[in-house]
């Protein structure tokens, strides 16, 4: 079978460069085109970025030539990796001309046409696509880093017992905060106490990726959740400290195994980026950690361990996610597989 | 004036250490004694410590002989930094034996005839001592590093306005581990989230300090308290993320001013330990960082910052304070001020 | 084909850790039994050991019954991850019960009659064991951590060109310190610049590989080495700052090319573990970097970079490594691969 | 006494934070203008700089208007912490319209009538300024940081022994770096092997400073000097492995008395900023250490330790120092100080 072309917008980006990484050798997609912003245009990729990923940057790639983010592309089916100050206009006039974009930015992530997806958890908002006025094209979105991690451990708790409110407070990865974001000086032996708007990301993107979607539309969760966001100096992998109430407390043993007994459509159907298994819970008191425990599932597994009674809500737990993989790169990149085996996308 | 002798039991320890620095060109206590292991006993100070502290080690200590730690010390007031294994039986034997024993460990925290102090918080519980059964010697002692930062942001707010519940999840520095508590390689580029005893300590410590001592005990404050407790790669100085429920709610502008007004005994009394401020609230919402403000008023002040609303209890904000100085050796330095201001040690 | 069953002793300890991390589903080896300490003998290795490796511990090894590190195992083929505290007497009880044991301990590197081997550098050293004077039994060793990262890169330079000189200044890993060897707040934002019995090692276990084997003995190498070896704040990856005095200063594209087209026997015999390339130039200025460099070849490859002019010695370059995987346990490993490919161990 | 002027050019700059953290209660200064790029000059210096200095900002200069960096000061003293991108254009204007310029920036250090100006090394080198073609103005420089703590301890070794060449390689802490030479991904679990034109500085630097004035001009001194620059994660003080070959070799003895009875003239005019002793030997093997050692001499003092034979030079030794005290802004005042001492300011 022929892979599948596709753009990858932003491009040089951390984010962009994630993707690169993922999905070199990918068994579906090949990168047939990248975009980024006009001082980069023209120039082959190898000059125009500044590679920041482990692997080697691939060679196929290193030689393409930069194109600008304008709706000129081959490819039909369009990753964005852009930065929210231009995501906006650019993703639109893409989806405006044909184009299928799946985008890693926020801008589109409340739109009520858009879907805003984890394909464990909400794979049938896809089609939520439907009641967007673009011929072909679309504009789907990817959540926030801190997002993704949390709403998976949830999943399985809202639908077998039914979730009241949630409390949350973040230890995150500098490498979420994109190239630029800090200096190395700021984290250094520190703490950060304040990450701009994710703390409203996070109370806010689980209850559209856990609502229901019916009549073109979709009813937002009724979950409380509060949020309390940190940087600190770790390289990748967000840990989230999490406070649970039930609309109804299950025993311990029926948590754990809601977690460990998870899987959805992703797994059912083989994507390629799929984990074997989306949530993973550890018994050891010091699990999760980060570094342990990010690359677990190639870096798209859930690591969740310490729950406990909780004397204020029903229990108290942590999770370690990987933030640049199954947090960006990584989720985008499963989604467009969902949208494929879906037939979103080629069918 | 001259000085008052004072002996350090487990002088070669990382509290024992700090201890031993900040004592140094104290105003009112000189290190006379030292007491450390059997394996230590008999050497000079120089030889038996593995000083770790930044500054030099005071050659004055350096040239004491370490003895055991049995209660034939000739300075009647006994700093004790002893680990917890073996305070609870040295300490009973010093108290005995007539010693007035200022313990940093936790064996006695919760003795219904044992203050466990915060100066500026509850100064008015040394009185408990007099219930003690020993004829010239206490024990009195001070809280974990985690509890003594809370309590200090907590005691105007409850004073002013009643706590309900506090929610915390803490982000600890490495040095609350003690030399020999973690590896370099477990902490580095990681997160342990789980310190052992550390959450239990900081839902029960500050209910018996917020009490109200009548007829000889102490009656425990009524506030539901949860915590969440994680080890994380920073040399010194711990954040608390803490969220507020209150009687009744105050103004944002009524509780920034009750931590800024807030001073007790120990800046009254001018005791020489004692910070300008116990609490500042600062307004930068990058504030507080551990880095920035673990040293302000000499280690001694807790620093605090980003209040705002909460969906889920009345408000949320963030403290930092430096675990081995307010939290540990300073803590107990001015524990020992406020006995002597109030004629409990030479009085 | 069946696999060979091979013990591991101090298989609790960090590199037999890593050892059995590296093994599972190995090609060719399989760990059928584990030896440590009297304390965990008798234990599952799943109730003996703190697992510290990022990857889960594999099953087959979780459930073997530790034992003591005496003569009677079942597996003839030993790795030896002992602490030199206790290698010495161990190693040579096994070596004279007729086992072939390939060490990672500096008991024995020094001892005329057993090699020090970096398979791509020294495989005919391996015909030393045959002045053992053990029947079937023999002893093999591995080099120091910084050692073999060094070597590889000089290996090829002193082929072609004849070293004089070689000065070098290490950056090295927490890693290697093994688990207890340092505490998280020695390293922690700062540099140990000392590193006990390292730069002895760096300056002569060098000319023993680099030396001849003839008449049953190694003539060293003539090269005069000095060492400075430095503790850093990094997980993984030792970094070497190298200058080099040829006899005759070749040009820098020949000391290049060196570099990229060396190979050796296990790259010829296709090893399982030999990385395709042992060593290859970066020739961006900024690399190599151990986080980046760190996991090329499988942990297995050195990376180089920097060649340049220097005003005292010919050239100064820089190197980084994995020092706990080509440094130690993959060393190990591929030692063993060398000997069972050239027919000392079951051929 | 009324205290002297200054303005300070660059001053939101790291740099500058740092002059302004250093100069608050300055017992000669006061700080009466701060100047800085167009897009800062007008606003309050509070809202013109993110400031990222450990203690608070300084109220007054708060509360001072930002001024372009024109030469319409009214103090007539200008510490320049400007970026060399325009330090070269600027100072001149200034030191042309007879403004005394203290530079920290590095495109004068080998003007032939600048001095490069070490207070303990050099003092004798500010008689250079008289071969300046302005009227009353002037321009002198700071050397660079890792330059300033290798030569305060390589002159008296010069002095006494001579020097006949220097082997160094450095760990340097990322504040060098300034605000956003560095992202804190680059830098963390890492080593960057290279620093864009420090490697040049520190060869060449020594030369000019340890060279003699006479005839209005500097003759170099006669040294050779190879040197490796590396960042590290680590937030203060540079580390410096050096070599060293002198014309004659000195007992061991012998260079550790010249460094602990090394003074010059700043501590015997007894400058404000001057250390008791710039450089003090540890005789311990694990000294010196940044974390450690830094802020010795309120971070101006050279820590030394680790002398021992090289088999390649005489000895190998260790420094450690503070870079953005020291190693700039407070190397900078000194020079300051020396001259308003040797009334080359206000005399």
């Amino acid at each position: 079978m022929d892979k599948i072309n596709v753009g990858i917008l932003g491009a040089t980006g951390s984010v962009g460069q994630k993707l690169i990484e993922l999905l070199q050798d990918h068994a579906w997609f090949k990168i047939a085109e990248v975009g980024a912003s006009e001082t980069s245009a023209g120039k082959l990729y190898s000059y125009a970025a500044t590679w920041a990923m482990n692997s080697a940057m691939p060679d196929d790639v290193a030689n393409l030539t930069v194109k600008k983010c304008a709706p000129d592309f081959d490819s039909k089916i369009i990753f964005s990796a852009l930065d929210a100050s231009v995501a906006g206009e650019i993703e639109l006039e893409f989806a405006k001309a044909g184009y299928k974009v799946i985008s890693n930015a926020r801008n589109f992530r409340f739109d009520p046409k858009v879907p805003l997806i984890i394909p464990e958890v909400n794979p049938g908002h896809i089609n939520l696509i439907r009641e967007q006025n673009f011929e072909d094209g679309f504009i789907i979105t990817n959540p926030n880093c801190s997002t993704i991690g949390l709403v998976l451990a949830l999943k399985p708790l809202e639908d077998q017992f039914g979730i009241e409110s949630i409390n949350v407070t973040t230890l995150q990865a500098i490498s979420g905060a994109g190239f630029s974001g800090l200096t190395s000086l700021d984290v250094m032996d520190n703490v950060i106490p304040y990450i701009k708007g994710e703390e409203e990301k996070l109370e806010r993107e689980p209850l559209k990726i856990l609502g229901s979607l019916a009549d073109g539309k979709i009813d937002f969760a009724g979950i409380n959740i509060s949020a309390q966001c940190n940087r600190i100096s770790i390289t990748d992998g967000h840990t989230e400290c999490v406070q649970i109430k039930f609309r109804e407390k299950p025993s311990r043993e029926d948590v754990i195994h809601a977690w460990n007994s998870f899987i959805a459509d992703p797994q059912e159907m083989m994507l390629p980026s799929a984990p074997r298994r989306p949530v993973v819970y550890f018994d050891d008191p010091y699990s999760p950690q980060p570094r342990k425990h990010r690359d677990l599932g190639g870096g798209m597994t859930v690591a969740v361990g310490r729950l406990r009674d909780c004397p204020i809500f029903d229990y108290k737990f942590t999770i370690t996610s990987h933030n640049t993989v199954r947090g960006a790169a990584g989720g985008t990149i499963l989604i467009a597989e969902l949208l494929e085996a879906k037939g979103f996308l080629t069918g």
